[in-house]
């Protein structure tokens, strides 16, 4: 999986490719946020004591932005609301390329990683913005809550971070053997992953006679 | 989602709680296993110059360690051969949790941390093991590769950590409403969200007349 582990590395010098490289394709804002739009688990690495930590969490991108939330007394959102630098990435599994040799086997995925610094969102912003978070998790909800509680507001820590550092590594199509390979025996080609969500399942406790909201679905699979 | 948020935090100092936890469910080996085996894609923290990075590359777990490999060149991969110390996080989506209020909506999933520092694999044990992985990201392909090339072999650094400080941090099944709201008209439920593998694909290259091989099947989706 030799090339497939090189296409998921970021440039030698993420920070300073990644400003330095903004004419690229793969880094314009659309596609970045299309990445960011198919994965709601990003995985937050933050240092503490000196040492690495990564932990999954759900995101969501809102307009320029990406949002993250949690418990506000949680290490993660304490820590992530007093200014500590942090580097969120997420990837989203497409398929898995055969080659005619291992070394050129690969995978099909997007991926981004975004670095920065997240802020605490204002107590006046976040109800909306929470609500937003919401809908872009779970869309077609938000009109089926009973109104959000001020105890519950105050638990929640939201913060958000600028997309202007951000890199986006994307592979697809066929495996890429060496020429002289080609015409070997093997077989080569894609095994295509993709993500089906199927019919909402009541919850046990739920009152008979209430269907969900019409537009309720998970967001898409795509 | 303030539930699912804080669900998808480790424990408060995680590197203590795993060592002093090791007798919970949550943590046994198996459980362990199960999330990484499901989990092709690994999110590898580092810090450099002092700066938090996630990146995204494939793993495998294979008996009891967490193997990762890359170009021998990659920033990454020199760092994990150097003994620095990574934190791994893997996460996989299972549905998404909609409550009666938005605060108890959360997401199904089974995510795992695993902290270490990564040993580059003896070049005696390389090429056995990195069939292994192979053979794990693609079942069924082992026996349809031409023989790996000294210089591939070269180039690909292969490092592993053991299993022995990680977290499993797992949710599935129905929202958690509050008592007082499970009455109310709002639906509650799970919306299911799972992966599917479709036929292999043949590269467009692919010299007629050549099947896949018979087992040859992505990793299971479950």
């Amino acid at each position: 999986m030799g090339t497939d582990a090189r296409q998921a590395m970021p440039p030698r010098d993420a920070r300073h490719r990644v400003r330095q490289a903004a004419g690229r394709a793969a880094y314009d804002r659309d596609t970045l946020y299309a990445v960011l739009d198919a994965c709601p688990i990003g995985h937050v690495a933050f240092v503490d004591s000196g040492l690495p930590v990564s932990i999954p969490t759900a995101i969501a991108r809102l307009d320029d932005r990406l949002y993250m939330h949690g418990s506000r007394s949680s290490r993660l959102y304490r820590l992530m609301a007093s200014g500590a630098s942090v580097s969120v990435s997420v990837c989203r599994l497409d398929g898995y390329v055969k080659a005619r040799s291992a070394f050129h086997c690969s995978m099909n995925y997007r991926s981004a990683v975004v670095f920065g610094t997240p802020e605490r969102v204002a107590s006046r912003d976040a109800p909306v913005l929470l609500e937003r978070f919401t809908e872009r998790l779970i869309p077609g909800s938000a009109d089926d809550f009973r109104p959000a509680l001020a105890k519950e507001l105050k638990a929640t820590a939201l913060v958000s971070m600028t997309l202007d550092s951000a890199s986006v590594k994307i592979r697809k199509g066929d495996p890429i053997d060496d020429d002289e390979d080609l015409d070997l025996p093997h077989w080569a080609g894609v095994l295509p992953i993709r993500e089906v969500s199927d019919p909402p399942r009541p919850a046990r406790d739920l009152a008979a006679g209430i269907e969900p909201p019409p537009r309720l679905r998970a967001p898409s699979p795509d």
